[in-house]
């Protein structure tokens, strides 16, 4: 692993040193003595200081104000953990634009606290309002608990709130924790594009991209790209091709559907982890990997997030943890298709849609699947053969002709992941594209298994459902900065 | 920093047991008892093994066959590094299907080589051509050396080649070592949206996007998400949104721009690392995280892709690594806009667009004063006010009234850094958004100003044009896995 040794107070230069000219007055002369003494801190780094005595300087925003007599107590809080800093300042520092919301900029000594609730609280020198914010106006009140539906509705100013800077601090933290599992495990990132000339499912519902005040019927050729252009569904089809050179790829990144739904479950724009690995015979290898990346996140997750998964797990889904840590502590269950069915026709609850062997399992089947396995994850093998797409490798049994397609099924949000071993067999995937019309748009796919073809398989995880399945939320526009559904794309 | 502790083998869990019937044949059976005992490894695991004589497995792809009396010499390559295994066997271990371009699996012992050419070797005990490759067909040849330009045909097959797959394995520690910088030193990564309803630069030629098979005339609401929605250009704004929160935050990811360009220079869709910083104050800042930014990132690749890297210096941009130490070692240079335009002026160079203050840099312009600098970096600063975009900061001087802005010119390429601080004062964002009769699009941006405001800037980073400056490419097109630009999107 690498490390880099750049402080913060590198990447932030101008911190010890005060730019203000000779000619200052004495108000900002004392402003420049206080800054030129005092390091600026980040929050977080101030609560975990061992060191009290040192003069530093706190920059961020008004969490809570309250005056008394003598002295003037303040929260601070600047995005780099969810606890603010206290601040205890001298009355006289008081000012009428000292408001909740407000960005502060703070000089004074790091002291011990007298009060259990922190180990250090900043005794200010002095204390300068950055930039006001009207309270009345500002859309979030002091010591509200604001719903998530409520906040959901300022996407510009909702990363001011305990419960979102918590999600985005901890959703960057997932990213890393994914992309560290890779690269420990010797994958090779790959940007898979995001503009496509493939609709890699055949199914999806597709975004097209032209130029904007592009017109159709004016134009000879009517596309920029010469050929018809999608958002990408799934960068499936591009890692096998990188599969083939490297052993094992991954991609992180968005993904698209044009689906017409306002619900708790669909975004039009969402993230997708997806690894390809060649070399693999069984869908075995693949769950391992499944469960090895679920499992090696989250863990991540919860040491190096602890405070901010904790608010989730106290506040927002009470008791979600237990179910976090069962997870984490039972081996994944396996069944096939086959046993899915078994069990979901046997069982006494009346589902909306009945299930026959041959049918997709619905997000009420699935649910069912994980409840009735112990809420423990639960991987769904071998599905039949003509719900799958074309490139999923064919089991060759009978007489449930199925594939080798994989799903994990999570408590609380249904299919997480799904997966498959590919075709890699030349003669049974020109035969399926031909039966589909599709050999000529997927010739270049073909040659892949032409040249060195080998057994692979990979998989996909939402990234979105992941957050939801170890946090306990039950709406994905709550997990993502900026949500994109169907009649909604503010700013 | 993290370190998952899952191995190779952890993650390729079939490694060690065959999963052959108790009905297999003899020819099987060997093949099973080879498996068994043997521990699968990757390639460059194996080339810096020192433990000699153990049982391995090794899975790739065949870049050499030498056969000889005795012996048959193989080269195999399986991603994990620039170099190839050698494999020596006896030569009635060879086949007909044993080409170059096939994919093998072979079993054997890994011996201290006599050449000393590599440390080891693998002495073959087993042997089996899992894909065929026709040599006559594959358009790579044996020992060939295939032009950039060639290679480039061949969208789903040139990650096989020694130049494209070192370029792969470089952009994915690049991408590694970017955002290993930005978490050490405290950043949050932000997933900006790829879809938004925003023009950042209000200059760009933008993508729009709609549902394929969507026609505007039929429909009352003509749009899927009630407005037009376009491909980002940028993340900035909504980085601005964030770092109003955390203090400091950065992207990467894909941005597009259709332009009508197949120049060397361009793609519709290229990747942008993007920061934003709060309180701060002055260009110095932004440029030290910058150069920061550049070096180590640099230095990284330099020292975890050494081999990847020397390919390129050695037979692709000879001399480049001189250039790539000189940036390294160098303090950038920084200059005014106005000084360039005086050291532009009072050239002798004829340019094929002249400048004067308050023009636009070209690229001619760009390139000649990086050389001029001795073809160190170079950041200049304070750009005409009116050349600006809407968010640059007003620098309220006179008489040539410009703005906070910054461009970092680097050798060969030109313009490979932009940024600015950002207006954060009210009255002078409402202005010169009135002005452009803009103030209802960006209502939410100027609510940025009224509620807790703070000094702040941010940059961008073109990630292609620094893979090329690192690594001495001149096309584009050669630096991402799968290009897209005017008339062409493959795959």
């Amino acid at each position: 692993m690498m490390s880099f040794t750049l402080q913060w107070s590198a990447a932030f230069p101008s911190a010890l040193f005060c730019r203000c000219s000779s000619r200052c007055s004495s108000k900002s002369f004392q402003r420049h003595c206080n800054r030129t003494l005092s390091e600026k801190v980040r929050v977080s780094d101030a609560l975990s200081s061992k060191e009290t005595g040192s003069n530093v300087r706190i920059q961020g925003w008004v969490r809570s104000v309250r005056p008394q007599k003598d002295n003037l107590f303040l929260h601070v809080n600047d995005g780099s953990s969810l606890q603010s800093l206290q601040v205890v300042a001298s009355s006289h520092l008081n000012t009428r634009d000292l408001t909740f919301g407000c960005a502060v900029d703070i000089t004074g000594t790091l002291e011990k606290s007298p009060s259990k609730r922190q180990n250090v609280e900043l005794r200010a020198r002095h204390i300068e309002v950055v930039g006001e914010c009207n309270p009345v106006d500002f859309p979030f009140k002091i010591k509200e608990r604001h719903s998530l539906e409520y906040v959901r509705q300022f996407p510009h100013l909702r990363c001011r709130t305990n419960a979102f800077s918590s999600l985005l601090r901890i959703r960057s933290e997932a990213t890393t924790a994914i992309q560290s599992f890779f690269r420990d495990n010797g994958y090779v990132q790959i940007h898979t594009p995001v503009i496509t000339s493939n609709d890699c499912e055949g199914a999806g519902e597709l975004f097209q991209v032209e130029p904007a005040g592009h017109n159709d019927s004016d134009d000879p050729n009517p596309h920029f790209f010469s050929v018809p252009a999608y958002l990408t569904v799934s960068g499936q089809l591009h890692l096998e091709v990188m599969a083939g050179a490297f052993s094992a790829v991954y991609t992180f990144g968005p993904t698209f559907r044009a689906e017409n739904s306002q619900s708790r479950r669909h975004l039009a724009e969402f993230y997708m982890v997806e690894a390809e690995i060649a070399f693999t015979e069984s869908l075995d290898d693949l769950m391992k990997v499944m469960e090895g990346l679920f499992k090696a996140a989250t863990e991540h997750v919860l040491s190096s997030c602890a405070e901010d998964v904790e608010l989730f797990h106290k506040y927002i889904a009470p008791g979600h943890r237990d179910q976090v840590d069962l997870m984490l502590k039972r081996k994944f269950y396996v069944i096939s298709y086959t046993e899915a069915i078994d069990i979901l026709k046997s069982s006494s609850q009346n589902f909306t849609i009945s299930t026959e062997w041959g049918c997709d399992l619905q997000t009420e089947h699935e649910k069912f699947l994980v409840k009735h396995c112990g809420n423990v994850p639960v991987f769904v093998i071998n599905y039949p053969y003509e719900l799958k797409p074309f490139y999923a490798r064919d089991n060759q049994d009978q007489p449930n002709h199925t594939a080798a397609a994989v799903d994990l099924l999570v408590p609380g949000v249904g299919e997480l992941c799904g997966g498959s071993l590919r075709e890699e067999r030349l003669e049974l995937l020109s035969q399926r594209l031909a039966q589909a019309g599709l050999e000529d748009t997927y010739a270049w796919y073909l040659q892949l298994r032409e040249f060195g073809s080998v057994p692979h398989g990979g998989f996909g995880m939402g990234f979105e459902r992941y957050l939801q399945c170890i946090l306990g939320l039950h709406n994905i526009k709550d997990v993502i900065p900026f949500a994109r559904f169907s009649h909604s794309c503010l700013l």
